[in-house]
């Protein structure tokens, strides 16, 4: 492995994304945060806008354009969607690689990423090099990438929770339900109305129950590991909590003989960051709160083929942040874990 | 319509449920309350232990065993299961009506019944005569019992939120799935590790996944109203809230060109407590707080035979004590809306 | 009293102010709701935008300048400052009273006014006659003003809290502190950053440390009860939860032996909304959720010259829409408690 | 600085103060855990009922009389109050260094703790010898230690807030008072009723206003600052969040023209866990989360003799397992902030 220090920047740093990649780099030993934008916070010190990180990093907000971007070894973008997709081209030719954060290279169709985002995909070339970074499918294509798109935070947790059921292809593929619940920093650091003190605590929701845009990437990911397309039911809702995703998975097993699992406690036995816990255990969200860990239990009743699959995760780590800096590691030969090694902050 | 006022007496009244009946029971202009029993708080004003009540109850918590109950009209019990049971059969022969709202009459069958609650039932007799008090299945039932079994928060979020399809016979039996989420006042006033702030609160977590009680009693209710055995698949969850059932309910449809939403409006176009709104809608648990009305929402995608159904109530009023009240208002003929024509409270 | 049905309007109804004000006008049998206001909901159905109403109210949000208002009995203005004192004097004229719950006319002074609210005032001849409707110092002159202006929630609970101590002259005017916290609600109900859940759950902090606008309005009316100018030294906080303020009020005694719980008992003996506790009690924002009661609790230790004082309400109740009502029924003679007879909500 | 590893035990760890002690021991590099105790919870794994712990500690609870204990060269007692004094002698004649986080060494008068605790304390002779861990006043004492008392949460907030006005003298001591507001994790990982998140949420209250035990250990630590006896007015708040303490300090300057802000900044300039903030500054408790900084701002007008004086901590870090480590890091020579060097999570 190597010891060097990485260069590393952040592409629009003021979201809940942002600050939470600069509280797990500033304590991830082999990177040295060299740049950190905001258009909106420009020339303002980093810790006066996240006090949390008093005493820790001592920068200002630079513009999106800083061209310190282009000395970076690696550049993270914590940009909303269709930001990143006009900047990266310039910085994979200054030969800087790239972790996005943003929807941009999630999808691998550019006619559906338009449907879906409202707008024209502006380098639809890359789409097909950007490799999508779930570790735990693409570990080796995301230590070769140049460009990887970091996945969402329900299509991490639901796509972790049904990967080893369709990989063995044990299911009906059009019995899959994911009842997904988030906490509410999921809808980021913006004033919403619907995201007020008032409004979402003391308050349970659905939402986007006709169409939400992790969607399609949850469906892309889940064809890629059966083999043919897949669908599924997707109704994500709004928990008055602020970090945590809670995936509660149904699905019909073809046939009951199973020990489901020992299928998952199998496929995840060298991940570093999924932990199968024994059938019928009943994890929490605030088991992985601060941590990149996913969580995962499966229950399965006797004589039934219904099966019910528990995955949580930080949405802000693991869906987001943490999971960045995984593939970091990953795409510098780093160990999978640096910066990473944390227990969960309870209660 | 009788102007009688009614002589009501509550067993057990310290709970959550037990305060909620006296909230909602003091707005009640035809209701006067005779006794309200405790034995832990036996000889305390009512308003010492919930000051929430102070200036509208003047009255000292009696024992269970109060000889003031069999001249009560109606007897509500709010007692933890496996205690009105003994109790009960007496004030019946004492011509008092009952309004059971712990578990002890819900399930018809006296073997399941010790099945789930691990005693033997002491007033098996009793189970068939008992009417399940869920008004807009069996309101006529209703209106002549003496003993009402009030069910259940989380069998009427879900049973109202499947009714109009299992009557109609359009869902396939073995496609459905109640994903049912409760705020923490479900576990009741009592001091229990798991329900303490530091533990609820930031947090999100499934329990009960290899069964928890309420499955009988949905499952008997919608065998009923399908005429045929059904089983379902039931996950209840916490919510870090203190008020609110939200059942997210799945079912696969026989055929894909109904209008689902339309047989709902029908089935329950005139009832007092339940609303249908549009397809699409999405309501949440703080439009119903502190009212006993169930807000459900279809939602129905055009070339799918996938059918989404989101069902919301106040768990401790129409799940419990607005319910209760309703039941109360039926036997004794009085407008079944009485006492509890109180817009939600928001924020 | 008159039984005579109030047609009443509301200005400005779409805050939080606003629909707490409808909540509890809809419960109010001598009142009809004849128009609501909003410019930006206009022509939307009110319980589109508030479904916890839904059921209880039939009408359209109107413009601001609707001439249905001048047709009202009684006006109510729940819209931001510098907004009601351009549109009052209008409706004076056409012989509506006025319920102002802005502060547009609660300080006398106009310059003071212009100090605190940044802008010259419109209506400045309006400022002698309006009356500051706190019942429990100003009933009188309510029952005969066509203008009342409404208190802020943080000078109710503070007022109230230290009245009796003022009016008896036994403390020393130079020691009074107010260290009183609000939940988020009295932010009121727009998106702006610090009010999201992901900020203001949590987490606790005081602001407006240098200078709030409630200041002058408190010491405004501290002064009128002492018969000299009273400064105070105010310190508020915002507290993760959505209603509820609690004032900790500290002074000094000018002598020790003096049954301090005994002189606010005898203020407050006949007033409806102000329950004082024995000695040493400490009362929760809990018990007047929802409600209009300012609960307050005296605490005096036997060998000392300090005192403390609790004094909570709900803001949004007796700190704003509850009061205005009260102001209502004293302005038209009606029973002082009409609409506003409800226990609290708890849990 | 010594690089050798230290031997850690910790006795009872199955509260909020020990799993804080785990979380943080496990990141610091200089620590070997060699043995937690629990007498409820022997045998079990700690990840077992610490799931937030799991993969980062291998050890099941041991017996409080684990003969391991002795074997260690520092012992952190997590106990309840009244069980430490029995054990720690024995240790200390083992030679083994003891920081207790309990309050049984907290008061260096063995009456003063009788009255406050209820029982004769087993362990007076030790009174005199114990350091109370406050490090920014009793750093060098700590250095030399082998018992350390660690101070309460409040005594912290409140102490450090107060230290520098009462080392200069400049303030009036008989006008000191003490507004302090704590997360609800303060009250302990025990099943009660008040600590409910039905009861604790959506409420805020003042407890203990009659005396709490943390009065006298705040009075003897000013005291001891000030060279003269100080008693204050102190009223502890409980506030709707988990973690975190808020302490609104007021005071009266002796003369006005004096830079308070200045003396803060000079006094704790080479503090590593005290920041103090520009004048006016309005810190909040989110910002040391998880964190052992305490944050300080002064807020003092230009021409008044009142001060106010805000100061943050995280209860569970700075106000117990953190400053615990930090005492351990100075008694053994190493870096004061090992272990210890995390930013705030956020949000």
């Amino acid at each position: 492995m190597s010891s060097k220090i990485l260069k590393v920047g952040i592409v629009g740093a003021t979201g809940y994304t942002g600050v939470e990649l600069l509280r797990l780099l500033i304590g991830h030993e082999q990177v040295d945060i060299q740049v950190v934008t905001s258009n909106s916070e420009k020339d303002q010190y980093v810790t006066n806008v996240f006090p949390s990180l008093s005493g820790y990093l001592d920068l200002k907000f630079s513009e999106h354009d800083s061209p310190v971007l282009t000395e970076c070894d690696v550049v993270f973008f914590a940009t909303p969607h269709a930001t990143s997709m006009y900047k990266i081209p310039e910085l994979l030719n200054a030969n800087v690689k790239i972790i996005d954060l943003s929807a941009d290279f999630r999808l691998q169709d550019a006619e559906q990423w338009q449907h879906w985002y409202g707008i024209e995909h502006a380098a639809p070339e890359l789409l097909e090099s950007a490799v999508y970074g779930l570790p735990e499918i693409n570990r080796d294509q995301i230590s070769k990438a140049d460009l990887v798109a970091n996945p969402g935070c329900y299509p991490t947790a639901v796509s972790l929770g049904f990967l080893p059921l369709l990989e063995a292809g044990i299911v009906d593929l059009n019995s899959l339900i994911a009842d997904a619940k988030s906490g509410v920093s999921g809808a980021g650091r913006k004033a919403a109305m619907a995201s007020l003190f008032s409004e979402a605590s003391e308050s349970f929701k659905a939402y986007g129950v006709s169409g939400h845009r992790h969607l399609p990437e949850i469906c892309q990911t889940l064809s890629l590991c059966s083999g043919q397309a897949v669908d599924i039911t997707f109704v994500p809702h709004l928990v008055p909590m602020v970090r945590g995703i809670f995936a509660t998975l149904y699905a019909r097993l073809k046939q009951k003989d199973i020990d489901v699992t020992d299928i998952y406690t199998t496929r995840y036995i060298n991940e570093p960051f999924v932990e199968v816990l024994p059938n019928g255990s009943q994890p929490d969200t605030r088991e992985v709160r601060g941590t990149n860990m996913c969580r995962i239990a499966v229950s399965q009743s006797q004589d039934s083929d219904k099966i019910v699959v528990l995955s949580v995760i930080d949405n802000l780590v693991k869906g987001a942040a943490g999971q960045a800096i995984q593939n970091m590691n990953i795409m510098f030969g780093l160990d999978e874990v640096s910066g990473l090694n944390l227990p969960a902050i309870y209660p």
